[in-house]
């Protein structure tokens, strides 16, 4: 827990609630660790047992009520004005603050459109409702989404400095993973080497253990999402990694091709190369797409214009998403404007986001092509956050 | 993932769904990584990316709507009759087969007792009741809190063998700790540790790594929930320690207390005796009143008694709660009718039920004196899950 990134992600938090038009944003959880709201970690950086209110004004103040023991921890985060614990139930003393704040407009957090910004659930808005009634306020319920989405995407500095740590481990050990990729090995074994590789450095891992990463070895995958088998590697293969670490609370998320020659041969197939071209092509394309101000759903159609002029099929998901405490974070998304990403490919990009570009294709009896690369948006544009993938290594066959 | 348990238990659920009055359950979810519902590794034992249902209906149909990239995991689990899968959106897969079902009464993951069945957020909540309203179906929604409950709560034998062999292995763990026990040891030192241990054994951490174990050594700690920090051990202190593990996805959640001599001691003085002597006689008093039909406020009730009529003040907490795949899991409690707690101490046990009986008192001047048994509810009572604690361990003063 990093008491001083807590501070200064709330001291943001306060700026954003009168911006949002609440009167109060007000988090509110119980057993996080099983029911855990994504924003905890910006703001308490604890799991919080019992029923817990952390009530951020429009007037600055910030107030957290919790539970006797839970009351020591947040303390220590220095980023409260008060904090208020009890034994029996949360309601007496949340009652106390409501009728002290008496908050009209309240932001709760929910969202139909957000995943990061719908940490409350329902069972738990109904009793909250139940109070509001009792304290006489809340008569206007909104959803905190522009508060949280503000917070999760406007990265700071020490923030974007974690997020590069844990892209420079992931780059080393991309490196050292390549020699493991041999005939023979199977995607089970590669994705050991890596996991064992996480864990000498002492790092976490930046999404669940079982597909991180993920390796897709030849033709005839699952494709992605899906954990590795024992499939072996063969000469002719392209193979696929999908990987991050967790550095301080912060993930990367970044994907590599490699070719594993065949006998005799001396370079990958031409289909193989100009399937990895495209995709370079591709990732530059939506790029410079990428800017203040500008959506995602554009860089997503630069991208996917690339592949349908080479003769490629389209990819079945957004070309990139953010990055942050998660490995799919914040709201805009460099994304088609599909059902499933509601109204995230249109809300404005900002600077200080980081978003991933991932465009993929398959090359027919050779597997998956796919790089995901990491950008931070500047005044000027996107810039990697590490080296991009340039060239296809090309792997020994036996 | 065990795929035999996960179609045991989806087995089970199916027979729930119309013995809670519903016409379908619906469990509703999407990056559940993030916001994940407690109740997914029951039914699906993955993480599920996109918009994902898993419809249950009463008529013992079970279907999985999830996204391209989930569905092979789902598919593998061979819970399902069918594993619909999608690429844009999942509202016109849903609309299908919520047509076909046509279920009135619909049954969603919320609760305002239970955290356990409290899994929908309330953003899906507004999604799905929209879908509802275009399908023209699920007039009436239910909390699915009685089939989660259950479903949780009624534990199979493969359940309760992977909670002995969690507890088996926290035994020995405390067994080798008390080793690290003795004056200037550090509660972080002797929670490093254990964790090394946990580590060693390839075993994962009951509860978050951060308070897993808790360690307090003697008077004026935060006395519960709180990490270990560099407070040293002393002669004349009491020591807890809070500590559990996970073993094929089930936990452990017990408490061992020891005493550590002055100089010169040969024995406890007599107000700890006192203290542990009492700590043990309300476990022994609450166990006797833990059977099925019995109410948990009932069990609850006597280990007060026992604590009152011995003079000491009455812990600020529940008695004891379930034990399942989290530490606090289930509906039905072992505890006091406070507000916090709703109506859990009022849910009738049953068998198959697994509790902790958890006292806890103070004595002055030398700290806290905790045991937290395990024990599963047989027809003829409860029964412990392992040796109980029923002596004060002296460790050597230096």
């Amino acid at each position: 827990m990093d008491h001083e990134l807590i501070r200064e992600k709330a001291a943001q938090a306060s700026s954003l609630v009168a911006d949002a038009g609440a009167d109060c944003w007000i988090t509110y959880v119980r057993e996080s660790s099983l029911n855990g709201d994504p924003i905890l970690p910006y703001i308490v950086g604890c799991d919080l047992t019992w029923h817990s209110a952390l009530l951020f004004g429009a007037d600055g103040s910030r107030v957290a009520i919790v539970g006797r023991y839970d009351r020591q921890m947040v303390v220590d985060t220095g980023a409260y004005d008060r904090v208020e614990s009890y034994d029996t139930g949360v309601r007496a003393p949340l009652l106390a603050e409501l009728q002290r704040l008496a908050p009209r407009r309240v932001a709760l957090n929910f969202s139909v459109d957000a995943e990061v910004c719908d940490g409350l659930t329902h069972g738990m808005y109904l009793d909250l409702v139940g109070i509001f009634r009792t304290a006489g306020c809340g008569q206007e319920i909104i959803g905190a989404e522009p508060i949280i989405a503000a917070l999760r995407q406007r990265k700071t500095r020490a923030e974007i400095a974690h997020m590069k740590e844990a892209v420079r481990h992931t780059l080393e050990i991309f490196d050292l993973a390549a020699g493991q990729i041999r005939p023979g090995a199977t995607e089970a074994g590669i994705a050991s080497f890596v996991q064992a590789e996480v864990e000498r450095r002492g790092l976490g891992f930046a999404w669940e253990r079982g597909t991180c990463p993920s390796v897709f070895a030849g033709p005839d995958t699952a494709g992605a999402h899906y954990g590795p088998t024992g499939r072996q590697v063969q000469g002719g293969h392209v193979v696929n990694m999908d990987f991050g670490v967790r550095v301080h609370g912060y993930v990367s998320d970044i994907q590599r091709t490699w070719y594993v020659l065949r006998e005799g041969e001396r370079e990958a197939p031409p289909e193989v190369r100009r399937g990895f071209a495209t995709i370079r092509a591709s990732i530059e394309a939506a790029r410079k797409e990428i800017r203040p101000g500008a959506q995602g759903v554009t860089a997503d159609a630069a991208a996917r214009a690339v592949l349908a002029s080479a003769g490629f099929e389209e990819f079945p998901h957004g070309l990139g998403h953010q990055v942050g405490r998660v490995a799919h974070d914040g709201l805009a998304l460099l994304g088609p404007p599909w059902e499933k990403y509601g109204k995230k490919p249109f809300v404005p990009i900002e600077e200080g986001m980081v978003f991933t570009i991932e465009p993929r294709l398959t090359v027919p009896g050779h597997g998956v092509v796919t790089i995901e690369e990491m950008v931070v948006v500047t005044a000027g544009g996107a810039e990697y956050l590490s080296a991009p993938q340039t060239e296809l290594p090309l792997l020994a066959g036996r």
